[in-house]
Parts: C-alpha cells; sequence; structure tokens
C-alpha cells in the first residue's frame, strides 16, 4: 500500500499514521524523494482503507498488489517523464535516442561523435569511462580524468551525457559530470549501488539484468526511488538464453510488457540485444515500433578500431541512416 | 558443396559426376525437386572446383560452407517467393498476412472469420485441425471432417489455409483441403514426417523447434528440400527461456538473422511469441519492422470463448485495427 | 479424478458410472492396461465422492490434482516395477544398467558389446538403428536389418534390448525385436507416437524434451498410459540451457522431483547429460546417488572410430569401471 | 602466459623482463599475492619462450591458452588447499562442511546451531549478516552487530565463520570476524568487490553468478587472484532455467568440469541448487559423488520459523542425518 502524504504535513501528524499503520499489523517505510512524501505500507492481512484515510496529513492511498509499489502503474497511471535539462527529456510520448562509443577514449573521438550527434538531432551522448571487463587483464576505461575531458567538450556542445556507474565510491566523482547515471546489466542487483543512487538528484537509467526477470528490474527500481530518487528510466539489453547465433536475446516482449506494468519510461539498447553489427538497425526500428520510450546504440568512426565492442558498433553514416529511419517510424506509431 | 545440374542431362552424365566426386573423397546424395535437380557433396578434403566443373550435364557449382546447404542463402541470392496459386505469395517482397483461430470449431465460426479476412484483404488463414495438446484429455482438434468443411467455405470466399500436420499418415488426408502445410514446434525435428512433406508439392511453414537453434530451423527445412521440395517457409514463434512473464520469449533477432542465412521467406507469429492478447499488436508490428515477410496470428469472434489459446486470441476489431497497422508499418519499411 | 474399476465389471454397470459422472459435470475417458481399468474423470466443479463410491463395478476413486493422473504418485504411492522378463526389472529397489553404442554399426561391434556387458553382468544393451540426426545428409543408421541382427545375438547372450523408436511406422516393424521401446528427446512431444505406443504391450521409457519441463514428460507418459500401457520408464537425459561448457546440462534436480511425483522409475542418461567422455563418471555416479532406478549411457570397443557420439562414448575398461563404482554406490545407497 | 618469478628477484632483473616482455608485443601485469610473485603477459602473437627463459628472476614459465591464468590447471596440477586455520582446510583431498542458517537472527539460534555441529563434528558455520534482497522492503540482516555477536560465540566453540560481504566498505567492517568472505551470485561480477578482495588475506569464496557460465567464473576467480589473493573457492549454486518445478538447476556438470579447468577447490550448495528442503540431501549426496570438494547448505532449529529460506532449510535432525550420510559417501569415492 502507498499512503501519498501532503507536502504540509507535521512530524506528529506523520507520527500517528505509522502508529496506526503499525497497530493495524502493517510494517512501513518512509520515502521522501524530490516530488513527494510516502508511506509505503507492507503486510499480509487486508484492511478497510477508510480506517486511516481520514487522517490529517494523507493525500491519497492506493492498493498495490504487485512485489514493488512506487514504480507500479498501479497508482501512477500517467508516464513519468524524466528532465534531463535544457529542454531534453526521456519518456512523456517523444523518442530520446542515445549514440556514441562502448568506450571514451580520446578527445578526438569525443569531437567527432559530438559532431555527428549535432548534425542529426541528437541530444544525449552515452559512453564508459568505468568498463565491466570480465577479465582482469582487459581495458578498464579513462576513468573520470577521461569523464571530464567529455564533459567539458559535451556541454560546450550542448548535449547530455549519460555514463556507467559501477561502485558507490564513483558516485560523487562522476556526479558533477554526468546528467545521467547508467546502472549496468551485471549491477542490476548490487543493492548497495542502488541504495546510494537513491540519495542522488539525477536521473538514473537501469539496465535489466544478464538473465534478470521483469519483475527483477523492476524490484531493482524500487530500491532507488524509495531511496528518494523517482528520476528513473527502465532498459531493456537482451537476455543471456540457450541460442549463441546472437550475443543476446532482445526480448522484444520486454517492451509493451514493462510499459503496462510500470509508469517509468522504458530504453531499448539494439547494440548489446542483438550484439551484431548488420542487424543493430532492424533491432532498433523493431524496438521503436514495440513502444519504446528511447534508443540506446553504439556508434564510432571507425568501429572496426574501437576499443571495445567493435562488433556491434555503427559507423557514423550507419548511424545516421538509423536515426533518420527511427524517426520516421515513431512518427508513424506516433500518428495512431 | 551444392552442384546444379541442367535439366537436359542424361542418366550416363550423372553417373560420371558422383563417380568423379566420390573418388575425390565426397558423399553425393541426389536432389531432385519441383524445380530442378543438384548433387549435394559433403566432404572434409578441399578440392579445385575446376576439377569437376567442365563436365557435361553441370549448370552451375556453389561451395557453401554452412551446415545446411540448400537453403542457404550462399548459393541462392534471391530470395524465394512462395506461390500459393490465385496470385497469393509469401515472400518476395510483400506481406503475407495469415490469421484465424487455434482450433477451427464450427461451420459458424469459419464463415464469421472468412467474412473478416476478406473485407480487411487477408487472403490466407489459419487453423487447427490436430491440435498437438500437452495432455491426452485436452479437445484434440475436428480432424479431417473439419478441415473439409473449412475447405469449402474457404475455397467459396477466395481463401487460402494453413494448417498444421502433426504425423506422416495426416499428409496424404490433408494434402487434397490444405494450401500450405504447417510444421508445429514440437515437430520442428520429427524428421521423418519432413522426410515425406519433402515428396509433396504443397508449400511447407516449419516453425522454430520449442527450444530450437537457428541452426536446427534451416537443418530442418534442408530435409524437406533435399527430399524434393523448394517451397518452403520459416516462422519464427518465441522461444522458451526463463522468463515467465510472457508465455514464450518473441526472439525477434531470428528475424534479420534467418533473411541473412537463408533465401527462403520468414514469418513471425506474434501470438505465441508473446502468448498475451493486448501485447500481441505491438510484437507483430515490431517483426513487420525487423524484416518479416509475414505474420501469422490467431483471432476469433469471441476470444473468451475459443476452445483453446484464448489469451493470446484478438477479437476481429483488435485484428481489423492491426492488419491496418501492419499494412501501414510495412508500407514505410518498403519506402527505405 | 481416477476411478478405478474393477476386473468384472459389466458395460452397464460402466455406462451408469460414465452417466453418473457426465451429469455431474465431468468428462470422463476410459482406459484399459494390462494391468487394469480406469475412468479419467475431468472437471472443475468439486463434487462429494461418496455421491459415486456406492456405484458396483468401483474398486476405488483417487482425487489426483496433478495435470497428468494416471502416472502421479497421488494415487498409487508404490513405486512401479517394470518387468522385460527373465528376471530383469526396472525400478522396484534395484539399479538397472543400460549400456551400449549410440548406433549399432557392424556384427562385429554388437558381439564385442555383448561379451562387456555379460563379464559386466550387465542385463540390458542400448544401441540405435533409426537415429535422429539434425542433418539429412548425416549416417541414419541400420534400419530393421541391423536390428534383427542385433537382436539374434543379444537373445543368444540372454541381454535385453532397448531401441529409439522414430515414427508410428515403425513400432510394428520392430516390436518382435526389442525389449523396451525409447522414445527420443526430439519425440517427447510427439503425441501421435505417444498414442500408438499405448497400444503396444511392451515397456517404453520416455527421454524427456531438449527443453522438455517435468510436467510435459509426466504428461507425456500420461499419453501412453492413458493409451492402454502402464509399462511406462521416465529418463533424465539433460537440458538445454545458456552454459556451452557442456553439451547439455544434466538436471539432476529432476531424479528426486520426478521420483516424488510419479510412481514410474526414473532412469538418468550421463552420457548425453554432460555430452564429454571424461566426465560420464563422475555424472553417473551422481545420478545414482540422487535416487536413480537405473543409469543408461554409451560405451563403445573404439569410442574415437565410433559413427555417432564418438566423444561421449566410454571405452570398454571405462564401461567396467564405471559399472563397479555405480554398484558400490547403490550399495552404499541402499545401505541407508 | 604466466611467468612465475623468483621470490629473490631485483627490481631491475624485473624491469628487464617486463621491457622483453613488451619488446615482443605483450602487455604484462605484475601480480603479487601471499604465496609468490607472476608477471601475467597477454598477447596475440606467439614467441619462443626460450628468448626469455634464461632472464635472471624467472623461476619457471608457463604458456596457458585460457582466457583466465593464474586459477587455470594448465599451469597448477595440484590442487589448491586453502587453509582457515587450526587444522580447518577446504580442498586438498577432504571434504569440507558448512552448515548454518540463511540470515544470523539471534544469539540463541547462533548457540543452537554452534552445538548442532560441534555434535556433528562441522567446523564451519554459514550465516548471512548482510542479505541481499530482490525488494526493498524485505528483511537485511542484522549487519556487524549481528556479525561481532556470531563471531564470538563462534570462536569459542572453535568453529570457522564464512559469510558474505555484498560490497566493498563492508570488507573491512568484516575483516576481524570472519574466516572466509563470500562473494554471492548476484556479485559475481561486481569487478570492483573482487579487486577489492584481492588485496585481503583471507580465503574467498565465489559463487557461480545467477545465469553466469563457468568461465566468468573462473575469470571473477582471476580478478581476485591477480589483484593478490590466492587463497580462492568456487562455488555451485545452481543456475537459471526455464525449470521452474525447482528454484534453480544444480548444475552438476560444473563440478568435474571446474576441477578439470581450474587447481582452485569446489564446493556445491544444494539448498540453493534446489531450493526445496526435501530434497536437499539426494541433490547433496550427488554432488559429493560428482566430486565436490566440500559442501554448503541452510539448517536451522525451526526451518518454519526463518527469517529468509524457509523453504530450503533443513532442520538439525535432517542436517545430522545428510552429515552422516555425505561422510560415507565420501569415504566411499575416496577408497576409489
Amino acid at each position: 500500500m502507498i499512503i501519498q502524504l501532503t507536502s504540509s504535513i507535521q512530524s506528529s501528524q506523520k507520527d500517528s499514521i505509522v502508529s496506526k499503520v503499525t497497530s493495524l499489523g502493517y510494517k512501513s517505510t518512509e520515502v521522501n524523494t524530490q516530488l513527494g512524501s510516502y508511506l509505503i505500507a507492507i503486510g499480509k492481512k487486508e484492511f478497510d482503507i477508510r480506517q486511516i484515510g481520514f487522517m490529517p496529513g494523507i493525500a491519497d492511498i492506493h492498493q498495490v498488489s504487485d512485489e514493488y509499489k512506487l514504480v507500479s502503474r498501479k497508482w501512477k497511471v500517467d508516464q513519468t517523464q524524466v528532465d534531463l535539462g535544457d529542454g531534453v527529456f526521456i519518456g512523456g510520448g517523444s523518442l530520446a535516442i542515445m549514440a556514441g562509443p562502448c568506450s571514451i577514449e580520446t578527445e578526438k573521438q569525443v569531437e567527432l561523435t559530438l559532431t555527428h550527434l549535432k548534425k542529426s538531432g541528437v541530444k544525449i551522448m552515452r559512453g564508459g569511462v568505468f568498463k565491466p571487463r570480465s577479465s582482469p587483464y582487459a581495458f578498464r576505461g579513462l576513468g573520470v580524468d577521461g569523464l571530464k575531458m567529455w564533459h567539458q567538450l559535451a556541454k560546450a556542445a550542448g548535449i547530455k551525457i549519460i555514463s556507467e556507474v559501477m561502485q558507490v565510491s564513483q558516485i560523487a566523482e562522476m556526479d558533477d559530470y554526468v546528467d545521467v547515471f547508467q546502472v549496468g546489466a551485471r549491477n542490476t542487483q548490487n543493492f548497495n549501488l542502488l541504495d546510494e543512487l537513491g540519495k542522488v538528484d539525477k536521473p538514473v537509467m537501469i539496465k535489466r539484468g544478464i538473465s534478470g526477470t521483469l519483475e527483477e528490474l523492476l524490484s531493482s527500481a524500487e530500491y532507488v526511488f524509495s531511496g528518494g530518487n523517482e528520476k528513473l528510466i527502465l532498459c531493456e539489453r537482451g537476455i543471456r538464453t540457450y541460442e549463441k547465433a546472437s550475443r543476446n536475446t532482445m526480448d522484444i516482449n520486454a517492451i509493451p510488457i514493462l510499459k503496462e506494468k510500470s509508469h517509468l519510461p522504458v530504453v531499448a539498447d539494439p547494440s548489446h540485444g542483438i550484439g551484431i553489427r548488420e542487424y543493430v538497425e532492424p533491432v532498433a526500428l523493431a524496438a521503436v515500433m514495440a513502444g519504446a520510450d528511447g534508443i540506446i546504440y553504439e556508434t564510432h568512426q571507425k568501429p572496426e578500431e574501437a576499443y571495445s565492442d567493435a562488433q556491434q558498433t555503427l559507423d557514423f553514416s550507419e548511424s545516421e541512416r538509423l536515426i533518420r529511419k527511427m524517426k520516421e517510424a515513431f512518427a508513424l506509431r506516433d500518428s495512431w
């Protein structure tokens, strides 16, 4: 159960509500976000909400049967629109395009990418400075110095930045230089990281785990929301299955299902979803048609020379063509 | 290696080619289809094809490294177009729509469905008369009598029929009454059935196995082709994964991959691919955008009263809307 | 619901029971096996069984909530012991060992294998004469002639035969020459084949599907049982998962679960379960310890020269060592 | 390539080796553990190791083709034995038993468990004080205070402690109070955590990821080893598959495969591997027979009242019986 509190609630009123809820056999958790205050009451017995509905300080009460509560669409029918500032949004009826290299490599590379994105009207650039790698001997990214360089150039170009955060200590280091924190597929259930991202006032995009269920993805989002941060985006990036003809199996089903279950925007990552350069386009277009609020993909001036993910990265002319087609596909979808 | 033979080849010439190929350490299989004659030569050693290229009776020679040969795109770049007669085709640049109930139930139902399809410009009706059911106590379909009734009505309406064949003995029973034989997901590797369908001069659509790989699907098609029947269609219908939020996981990646690996048309089945009525539409549209040559889905005048698959069946107004949107999506894709 | 009928029931009594059950809203299926007669009543409403319990011709009534009925342990607590004749059994407290090559190849091979088995005290030989192969160009087995040769030699040696049947027409061909019909992993849901095997009075071992659930395996066994054949054995042979370090993932959990859910004997196939020769032994021993009623595995006089499955086949000295260890492991388990 | 350095190597000698390796086109990483010093040289070109073999400071050179190097058995044939102190070991020919509750709950519970373990001759107690939970509203463990209480009681009883560490900041907090750090299935690829555990001189047991490959597990162990900590244990705990009859699918194959690929001890967790209390015993016994060096499982004085994992936890009498059987099974295996 979600008990929405009024913004003017007094602390004694809150105490009374908590006592009442506790006396009814429920365990309550107080949640304060950028946008509101809530009590999440968890319990097994049902009770008549009229028993508490009259109490001062309560704005609204919602019964939510899902395991996750605050990210459920059962209490918030309107889709959340995440604001990145300067008129850039994810969700809420537009199509957000995020493109860029797997890893930030050089100043030159960043400049070329920004030029390409500006020309194509793309407002968000992706890139990794901390890279999760299976092998300890592989390239692990440029780190914070690379991020600062990138941020300076992107800011000058009027382009927003999304980049992966891998551990708690990186949150503070990165906070001034990113517009969206990305939680990677290996960290979807890194609960300490999620807890800490709840304390930040900056959008967070959570990727589905490598073999995570949709339920788990939503519960991970609930961690961040209940920690205090409502600015959340979900991302489908393919799952691990028995089929090895593609790197992952893009779960196209996840898009309509997540949009039905949650009010959060849903982004698709076709680069990881299929993992093969020549098929990124059809998968991206399919995701647009299935209802995605955004697409995030990898592009590089010379994919074959990229430090990582070379086999699934588009060059700029492929990227340009994809952007044009995605816009046309989205326009068609939007016309229905 | 595929050795294409000339139509005028004499039997002594064929013998010479077989002898030569055998002497080079290859095992050869002769294949005669509706459209041509081939020798499939399988062996490990490489040899210079000029050693046999001059022999009379040989039209062309193709080296194909894939496990499957005749269905590979490595020797036949142009996409196959399967002709159902009366100007109805699958593949070759159009979008084939196939719709109808899970099971054929009554004359009334067939009539209503035909009327709906005609009105919407759909030329192929799907429906099952032999139903594979996990439980021996479940409804197993109307059998051949149902098929005859359906065929009579469909023929009068000018609509083609696709229906599942479950065992060898049904092939002869069904042959006069279907336009396309469907091999179901539980029979993708029923090799005896595939062998027999190779002897039929009628299109066959093979569904991917419940957890079949794309390689296995193509090898199953190779069975039918090498048995003598080139009129083949592949169908992606979702695979079994750990995720239980949907009935199956629609493998959208399979569409571009199959189209690259094979010259055969690729159809998508969103009804089984997601298994949830309200999400069939976005998944169908995604499949169109990903490059499918056709869509097969379930519709019924009263889905909640259908004998089977009620939870994934569209009603006629949903079906009409889907058809309209698919046509618009296909037109957009076709314009690129 | 399973209604066990008396052996002396009269047909008018049976009619009365069917009418009564129908009037209560249940659909009934009559089942006559080698061992008894049953009515399977399927319906949604609950009724008090005392309403029918008094009726003449009824021996017993069992409420079984599982989807499958006759193979459930909910009505038959004692484990089924399948009798192969001449004092050879599967199930019922002993450990049945079945060994032999993937494919029957030559007379010489059969003789060597029989000698090895006799020496080791193994009473059942496995071998394939009809081979399901993904590629139409691969070796498909010696067919019925090979089976006859094998049968003659095995009979002389006092060894029983288990061999795979792939299609309905092979049942009659094989019937005189096998002691146990095996249904392979690609045919677990070949329902027509299962129906026909219900009409045979000979043991049938059903392998779990390549990605079949335990529920599906039990439902497939229900097909054969409800068709009239109670002589059934279940076989776990590994499932398809994302992990490619082994050919399949042996589902060791399946053994205790199947033994709890069903009264049928449960055999394990470590050769296919892991697919790597040097690890067949530990997996076989694990299966014995987990409670398997039998082990089926591949052995060949020269594994590296076997026509098929060379990489997972033991030579005779490995086989001998495995047999000795399995007997010791089983003796320990049996002592508890 | 692993270049083992002598303990007396001088820094100038090391510099010469690094220069030489670099000049040959290899990238080198220096690794210093509790037990030795190594240079890991990664590169694509092959070179004749005699080119460097003569250089002073080199003890030995091993070519290791695996992605992981230091944990591979290709350079270290003898199995690693991890020393927990006071004569308690994991690996090296004995069977280590680790048992205890999912979560540490109360002093009373700890005392009862310790008494049970002492009586049964078990020397390592498991238990969680930081619990990874999908839902932010679930019980998250007693934290460090619980650990201190537990440690005091266990130390007095002469029992070692293994407990999960979830994030970098907990390493220092826990270090004085645990004997083995456990990395949970959701953190197998938390590379920052692995890096930090490389700096600790205390055994680390790494669980396989929820759908992690064996290759990934070994690479995660490589992170810790290359960070400086050789005291490593691998743990198979079941993987996520399509089968939902059990919580996870215990991958019994993983045990012999990991033992072949790596010199590290391999422990099995049947509680999570099957997730159903009544089947923990057969799965544990199977794992012993398959070659496991240890078994870790959940036990509680009153499983039905446990704060977490109640459905897969043994009571003390079940635990006692399991311990006795595991010892007998291990004795049999050891006799071969």
